[in-house]
């Protein structure tokens, strides 16, 4: 299904997770390990050379290794046997030593984790850039009057900057979820057959530590070949931040529609055209982060099941994190880079904001007179009055200004000049700017630490 | 991820969804589709030829199709864009009539089925080897007596036959509902830009049943775009027997555990052995099919999810289709051929079926002698004697016998002679062989049917 | 939470899953079974009337049935303690023969079909109902013209009724499929301890017929402790006319936000108004239909995981399933519910579909004009001509037809007066009302055809 | 469904989610908000007393409050309007400033992190005892040698100690998660009816800072009303751990099975005893946590669907999470506490354990014999070779030792003292105590840390 590869999880992330890439997470595990050992002095210094030199990627057949992965269950044993052919080629001496010690889940794990360390970090990367984009856009937009909407109907007016600050409040969580968690997860693996480096004796420790060093990786408590919180975490990180990223494209996508059209995608060649109707212009970057948070639920149900990975090595839950697992980060990878495109490029259109905020002919704004009558009648009667007259309003056709100024119960408290300023939504925003405001500052200060610490 | 293909998804299915099939599928409708517009007069019939010529996949350059999917937002606008390209070279009247009053949605859709069209064929073929393999092998192990296992502790004994007989009973009902599912799912789509068919007006109708005659699919009464049910049922068909082989695997893996060892897979070379540890025998194709099955629920979340799809044609919705509903059909289709090398070559050891029965001394068939003594002082009291004699049996780690013939709350009612019998595992099978026998008069019966309309 | 059982399931299927129910549910096996036994003389005769007297959920302390499952790990064992101590109070010869030779699932999986057999048939009367109103709207507004929308943006002029008919269509097939299953599924549990009625030795299979006919219920051909695929069924059902219903809703939902106006919910007093905006009215029953298909998509995940139990009885996959599948019913139910509530009595505003048809100043219609050029220049031509002209008329917000009039590319093949009526939505809904025939037509015949049997 | 509330959720969390405490915690809220405003001058101090007084889930009639939240589509909006009455009764004028400027959604949505902290506390303190049973328990039996099992078949030795440890590394993990995770969500939520509390004009964020200050919450940047992370962060980690427990109880389950025995559950009176078979020893809490483990991915599924919430105010998204959300927090929290039931009161038996690593007869100890011999003749050779004897062995089922001592190739290299050595389980746990003792260190360190700071 390579077709849909570039619509559907077309980034640098896809590329992490590349045959090529796969291979050479392992073959790094295989070279680290033969370093740590001879340094160690559980293998002759002579030997890590030649296996060293032969952990390359290019050398490895890929179909050949994808062929014999059926029969022997993983992609491990088949690699090293590749791997071991190649070294013996070279000195026949050394290949006795490939994989010394190691199980098949040690090099796919820790494999798995280096790629996942890439990944992560160009992700952290990306997300910086996204995090810039979305608080200059919200800073800008912090006083574009719109309306606000409640179950799918106009409720009262907000600004476009407070929704691009909503996504930016939770991209600085996501942020800072992404700091907590990394130290956690890059972790060696390495444990041996059933998890007790009882092949290594007095030599496992020394060389688990070597070779978590050899890899710049934290050398964990004890292997973790049946615990999967780690890679669960992972994933459950991407998946949230998918969320976030697909909430900003559904609402992007509602406000994109005909009748409402208060925003469009970036005009660019080629892109979102329909092949029958000319006029139109498809949210093509929305459509493609919703396909993607389409997904990643039942991907993370998955990870969620395989959690319960039965004694030392599991039958069924490990096997099924090899391809979930970069699927949901290249799904989400995807529509982190389509989210960077939408909101970098976005039209926005104040005027058809304002044209919207006067479809309901004032009654957006009937709260507003309901609290000022509600300080002089009591709240109750005050909504029941303006129900009253929110009804006249609707059959009448009219606007609710005309309606009100008419209603002796309203003018004996509130003059129709007070009346016109209550029903300005432009004057309504509350504290919108103030709570833009409050997470441009949060963004501003811990840009600031992180340049600091950088 | 291709490295893993051969080990998750490595069967015929798997084909019907490459590259490839995808393109041709997507030619074949608009093959069928200038066929019948010629056929009604709609286009000129000169121009059908030099279409119905260029259809063909391998004439589509895959890359730039899936490179151009990415600002297109689907596969179809940038094949119409080559196949157009194809046909004016090369007859240039003709490429004006290239995927005349369709859309996009019906090219990607009809596209679909056809290629369902072929794996559930194929899978219904597959299907019925299975049971044929699944019956002959009930049938051989109907008198093979082993534990039942309630709770994963034993109970009372069971069959080997009665296990496969459970399974064929399943795969059975599976094939039943296949036969109701396929003319249901059997469609062509064609509705044109908005589900209309507006640009042919009046000969609308005729082009589509002209259309389904093409392609041997049935015309719906209405276009379904968005009403998505049918590929939902296909899908829900495959997880579900998935969810049946599932069972199976598990149980079978338990089976093979080193302290059960009732069961074993078949030997193939180079399989199933373990890196580092000579004597084991993984269950390698109970781990495929298992880890299958780890996966489709939460696929399946992900189609219902999806069914919620807007208006004439949706967003996010209908795309996460694309890959996840063959990503079920391939994963159960490895997981069928899996089960078939299983249960046709497994290895079965009635031996240690018995060995294990003696496990509990007897006390697995306490629950006869309950009965028998109940008849004569009544169904609690023969309870609570039975648990004080099976407590005094387990603390004197001696057998169940030998504490009953002692007792002579016990032997006034029952002797020895009997106990004797009331506690022989192999004769308490109760109606297992009947089970066995009814499920396999009805596979017999349907066989029958199936090969008089065949 | 019975907080919210209300809004979120509250209808009569709910009442079949009550707690009373759950418990007659499991007396009238243990009632039917003790006649079954006593006419085919393995219990006596005398034995069944007590024992069948006292299935009264009414006399079952609920509280401490609850209670002490905890403990026994299923509701059957202290229900069966509870039945025996009140036949033994009425006669303590009786008592002896209580649950003679069944195990608790048994009980469980019969009771569950007597309530899934109600809730099926409750539902199955209540699609009728909801398939005659969809399809008296579909009918009565199959003219109604508004417009179609792919991608969420306008696209060709449809109707309101054949977006029923959509609907409808997938509806018909709803009803096949639960005319399909319920054969399958209404079968009677009877397996004891290990699933061979090992116990009831020659008697079984007597025993097992008159208990099915007792409840009217199918003998199926194996026990299916541990084979749930007609479980996963009734659920996926469920779940899938779920599907159906969320759709509509959500497109209901669509077209009722406050920029689209088209359609309404039904006005009920004290339904649908917002606490603080008194001119709101909100899309209750779409939220409340939305909301249940937010959560059946995971319910169904966890059933089809549940599918793998473990040998002859299950450790988790059947005790999920005791609260996973009454839920989906109850929640499908109220979305069914409320859907009957919606089309029943929803408000169509018709002048407001047509204004929304005019907002893309007819560039809507746009591909009209195109094909009918494409008959003179070719279909690329025509396609980039009209796509250069509605770019003129968006630029200079004027109507399309005012620049195809002033545009000879155009004019030289058709005349103003052909372009206006090529321009006029409601001229331009193509097959729609065929299709809704088509669909009017099967329901029909279906409908003659049920009254016919019934 | 409450039937089987204590079996599937029968803790003290649950109380925490019950009626009473739904209500109660909307009330906090709303006698808080009366506070804050008397307190910055936004409603009159004699306000306050009456309503604060009236906000007593007790005087709330919570059937009538069920049944009007239907038509309402939420609770809050009929118990605003009973509490308004009840304040009214005592108070006429307080009653006008009840509900003062919040929305429903800030009721309900702070209620519900009300909830939350009663539950996070109540389940920090309840892991941290869990945590303290396991961490006793792994150092108990750090030297307890069993099989180590990989595929469900056995592999090398490890010790009970291990696998306990690995359980407790995995709950540190959690540990660390929850303090993390904890000044996240724990935050206040009010932001009026679009999220701007624009009807508190300049008094909005005093108040808002004060309503924090009184529920002792923190005041997040903006409302996060359709911004859900934080619910699912909660969710999540609920989930998470829930899977760390599911593992362990899978395990312990197939340890616990009749033909492996090597550990059982604790012995408690009507506890998983078998209706039918008197010597079955069922593992009830080793269900119970499965079952909970069966539902919560489906429910996680849901919860990351509902990211997705529309615009200001969402439509189903919210909705779904009101019970899928404390759901997961009971099942989990059921499973948490039978987890330390189990793990306080497990029966090991270390005897049966050793008998297990003699079931291969040596053939487990292979690899420490082929690493032995690799040392002499590469690492290819000596697994062919020892290959060839595995085979031998279990052919003539006789011990590998006494196949070893007859095979040149072998003692040549490696004598007969030495084989018997390195094929004793006992000595080839490697580093499985180093292992322990790391995970104990960083256990007494973070306990100590703290006490500390408690």
């Amino acid at each position: 299904m390579n077709l849909l590869t570039p619509l559907m999880r077309g980034t640098a992330l896809t590329a992490e997770f590349s045959e090529q890439q796969v291979i050479q997470g392992m073959l790094d595990f295989e070279a680290a390990l033969a370093r740590a050992q001879a340094a160690c002095g559980v293998i002759p210094v002579a030997a890590a050379g030649p296996i060293v030199r032969a952990c390359r990627a290019e050398r490895i057949d890929a179909d050949t290794l994808a062929e014999s992965a059926r029969a022997a269950g993983n992609l491990a044993i088949p690699l090293v046997k590749q791997l071991t052919a190649q070294v013996k080629a070279d000195d026949p001496d050394a290949a006795r030593y490939v994989h010394w010690s190691a199980t098949s889940q040690d090099v796919i794990d820790t494999g798995m984790v280096l790629q996942l360390r890439a990944a992560l970090n160009a992700t952290r990367a990306h997300l910086a850039r996204l995090v810039d984009t979305v608080a200059s856009q919200a800073s800008r937009y912090q006083q574009t009057v719109m309306p606000g909407r409640t179950w799918m109907q106009q409720a009262l007016p907000v600004t476009w900057g407070l929704k691009l600050a909503g996504t930016l409040d939770a991209l600085l969580r996501w942020q800072e979820r992404l700091q907590q968690l990394l130290p956690r997860v890059l972790v060696v693996q390495f444990g041996g057959a059933a998890g007790t480096l009882a092949s290594l004796r007095q030599d496992a420790l020394p060389v688990a530590s070597r070779l978590a060093q050899e890899l710049a990786l934290t050398l964990p408590d004890t292997p973790w070949h049946t615990q999967r919180d780690r890679m669960l975490e992972v994933a459950a990180w991407y998946a949230g931040i998918g969320g976030t990223l697909g909430k900003f494209a559904q609402d992007f996508a509602l406000l994109m529609q005909t009748e409402v059209a208060e925003v469009s995608e970036p005009v660019t060649a080629g892109r979102g055209g329909s092949s029958t109707m000319p006029h139109k212009r498809n949210p093509v970057s929305c459509a493609a982060i919703l396909t993607a948070m389409q997904r990643t639920p039942g991907l993370m149900a998955t990870l969620y099941s395989s959690q319960l990975q039965q004694h030392e090595r599991a039958l069924g839950g490990w096997q099924a994190e090899w391809e979930v697992l970069p699927e949901i980060i290249m799904l989400v990878g995807h529509a982190m880079q389509e989210t960077q495109h939408l909101v970098e490029g976005m039209q926005v259109c104040p005027r058809k904001m304002l044209e919207n905020l006067e479809i309901t002919h004032g009654l957006m704004m009937a709260e507003s007179v309901t609290l000022a009558l509600a300080a002089f009648v009591g709240k109750q009667e005050a909504h029941h009055l303006m129900e009253d007259l929110c009804h006249r309003a609707i059959k009448k056709r009219c606007s609710l200004l005309s309606v009100l100024v008419d209603e002796p119960r309203v003018t004996a408290h509130v003059d129709k000049s007070r009346l016109t300023a209550l029903l300005d939504p432009t004057q309504a925003t509350g504290s919108a700017e103030h709570f833009v405001q409050r997470v441009l500052s949060r963004y501003k200060e811990r840009r600031h630490g992180t340049e600091l610490s950088d």
